[in-house]
């Protein structure tokens, strides 16, 4: 835990709160903190600050947190995922946030088993924790938003111009040559919406249906990666290619 | 299972073998492999070609290989890591070889516990599966080299000349600024190795003596990943700027 993580429901009022749970558990065990003692705090989708510790008790640890001004930036990649096996999406999700995505859309596709939908990895009192974990390791504040869609053509015909109105659009593929920096280095790209299939992969007619609609498909080379290990090196590689990119406009 | 992989021992003699594990399995229960049937097969460390189904049995199934040609080439990459916790390092073996590792080097660092070297997911027979199963995946036959070093300093300064003659030698390290891509295009290397440190990072002492021995410090970006995220974040970026440092070499 980099950086302690409150949300604004649990200041009643005024800056203090006591924790009562695994954060407690960390200030304590990990860290050793005494009275006195500051660590670095944000709010969940807020900004990041300080917090103070006024209180250690064996029933929780009391801080007054000193935070102040405008909420971290979102990051600027998004995740169109086709839901992978429950226990796949459980390893997932704090390692998502922690390499920063604003939204997650889980959805169906022709590949993606049906009972995928009914675990309760997808409720979020399981995901919402492990994400605050993930940004508590990365020293973020920006919890991504989550959505499920159990239907893939709508979604991706009638709300996607709503939902990504900007940015690059890239599908993970394979069988595609080109690397994931191209289309972000072409379009000068500032976001970008990343669309990962299922295990079994696309079929022809949904890598038609996100080609009809301007994504680019993209590949991390020759090699064929196991689909949580390609979520997160596509993930990688493509917040380097925006920041490359970030870099390349700026004048140093 | 996107390649069957059989060791030379395993052939007695002739070019055909009875399999009886999770490879037998798979093609029973997953892939539904009827007689003559092809799939794509390799011998460990050798070449890639097909394997044909001689028979289906409840017991087993026999392939017979037609497999000819040099070996596949061994990855570019080679990695030197301060060892994880084991149950990271389990889950991280079979990442590894579908990755495209050459050599594994497993070290001690300050932050390192010492019975982490106790466990027995650093026994070859544990292991082993684990490498192949990234292979299978990865569709490769060069199995991951590894061994363990339980003295970082002597590693460093007597053994690192003989172990990488050539190539990048790059460190990661959360405070660094440079990307990885930056010193392999710099160098036009074709090879790196890339030394990872403990989840409480390299101690001073051990960042200066790396950088003594001419490892450049990188980062993946802004944001502290979890080691095993950051390890295979680190090592997609180090292959795709392998890759493109390559192909920015030879004529398109």
């Amino acid at each position: 835990m980099n950086l302690l993580l409150v949300d604004s429901s649990e200041l009643q009022g005024g800056n203090a709160v006591t924790l009562r749970d695994r954060r407690a558990d960390h200030l304590r065990d990990v860290l050793h903190v005494t009275v006195g003692q500051q660590v670095r705090a944000g709010i969940v989708d807020g900004p990041m600050g300080t917090a103070v510790v006024e209180a250690v008790a064996d029933d929780g640890i009391t801080v007054r947190l000193e935070i102040r001004g405008p909420p971290t930036p979102r990051p600027c990649v998004d995740l169109l995922l086709a839901l992978p096996r429950p226990k796949v999406m459980r390893r997932l999700w704090a390692q998502l946030s922690a390499l920063g995505i604003d939204r997650i859309l889980l959805v169906r596709a022709a590949r993606v088993e049906r009972n995928y939908f009914d675990t309760h990895v997808l409720q979020p009192a399981v995901y919402r924790p492990l994400l605050l974990e993930g940004l508590q390791q990365a020293m973020d504040t920006a919890l991504p938003r989550v959505s499920v869609h159990r239907q893939l053509k709508p979604l991706v015909e009638d709300h996607l111009g709503a939902l990504f109105p900007s940015g690059a659009r890239l599908i993970a593929d394979p069988s595609a040559t080109r690397p994931v920096r191209k289309p972000i280095l072409d379009a000068r790209a500032e976001r970008a919406v990343l669309a990962i299939g299922p295990e079994g992969g696309w079929t022809r007619y949904e890598l038609d249906l996100f080609a009809r609609h301007g994504f680019l498909a993209v590949s991390t080379g020759h090699r064929t990666l196991r689909s949580d290990t390609a979520c997160i090196v596509l993930l990688g590689l493509l917040h380097d290619a925006l920041a490359h990119g970030l870099s390349a406009r700026q004048p140093v």
